[in-house]
């Protein structure tokens, strides 16, 4: 599998559907990490612009990497090893391309339930198991903004249970949506 | 769905599987309610004897289903209401027992992977599907203590990925775990 995911800071959305630069959340960055390295996923990005989050990031993953939080507990230092600082979504493509040798399908997420053309799990799973490189998207805050849904290759089906509710966290969204590609049960 | 979820903070094992109780963590309330709203789970219960943990909870879902919370964000408030707190999971069985007129089905979460015999997923999504009362019950911490395992009903299968990792955040798993019984794909 050549999957990668990244986690957008910005641009997104907040509650009133502006535009803005949301914060690094630590548990975003151990949940993540984790169920990225249960699924095979091969780079976690964490996307974005402002410096000083870039910073708090890469204290986090210091801790965990080479300080106290390596000895303390192993398990998060291999999942936590999996994540790539980035400024914007076209330096991690950048990287993902040198490291494949081709340019990764890009799939954006979504929660709301647009009407464009969705790509659903079993076509996304096909894809990953035929060796197509792709680079797995997801928005904080309120979502990734509609520049990047539109750039991207493709949009994925939105998660649902058998209720009509659909407001998971993006920790959440991401273990269920990597267990829909690559999960054995 | 006649399904219920338990999220034990007494008795759980810690890093050296010793037993304690754990604290309540902020994220986990919000993470799994809203997990629980997205799969039709009725009720959501958190269980710890410490009393001032109880507070904590209480403080918690007073904000999302009374105060500024349910005013900023409703969808939280909705799933926030499926919160149940009760002291051990005696009390959470007798509370379902009497809402559904029947004892539950226990069915414990253990990510290790133990050689007992397992509870698959598509054996759990069928009694769901026939409508068989179930409280599933995951453990925070590094996991529910054995004599909880022991009691149980059944013990559902380990989640994996492509991968010999199984480190997942108890959000993340309950997450997994209800969409692979629930989730619609």
């Amino acid at each position: 599998m050549r999957l990668y995911i990244g986690l957008v800071h910005y641009p997104v959305y907040n509650k009133n559907r502006q535009i803005i630069a949301s914060c690094i959340t630590n548990l975003d960055l151990h949940d993540i990490s984790r169920v990225a390295k249960t699924y095979g996923v091969k780079r976690f990005h964490v996307i974005t612009p402002v410096e000083d989050q870039q910073e708090i990031a890469r204290r986090i993953i210091r801790h965990w990497k080479n300080g106290y939080g390596a000895i303390y507990n192993r398990d998060r230092k291999d999942a936590i090893e999996l994540i790539e600082i980035t400024s914007e979504i076209d330096e991690s493509i950048d990287m993902i391309n040198k490291e494949e040798g081709k340019q990764p399908l890009i799939i954006a997420t979504d929660a709301s339930p647009v009407k464009e053309q969705r790509l659903s799990y079993s076509e996304a799973r096909k894809m990953l198991e035929n060796g197509i490189p792709a680079f797995l998207i997801f928005g904080t805050a309120w979502g990734l903004s509609k520049s990047l849904i539109n750039r991207a290759d493709f949009l994925l089906d939105p998660v649902y249970g058998p209720t009509n509710y659909n407001h998971l966290s993006v920790r959440c969204a991401v273990a269920i949506i990597l267990d829909r590609l690559a999960g054995k049960f």
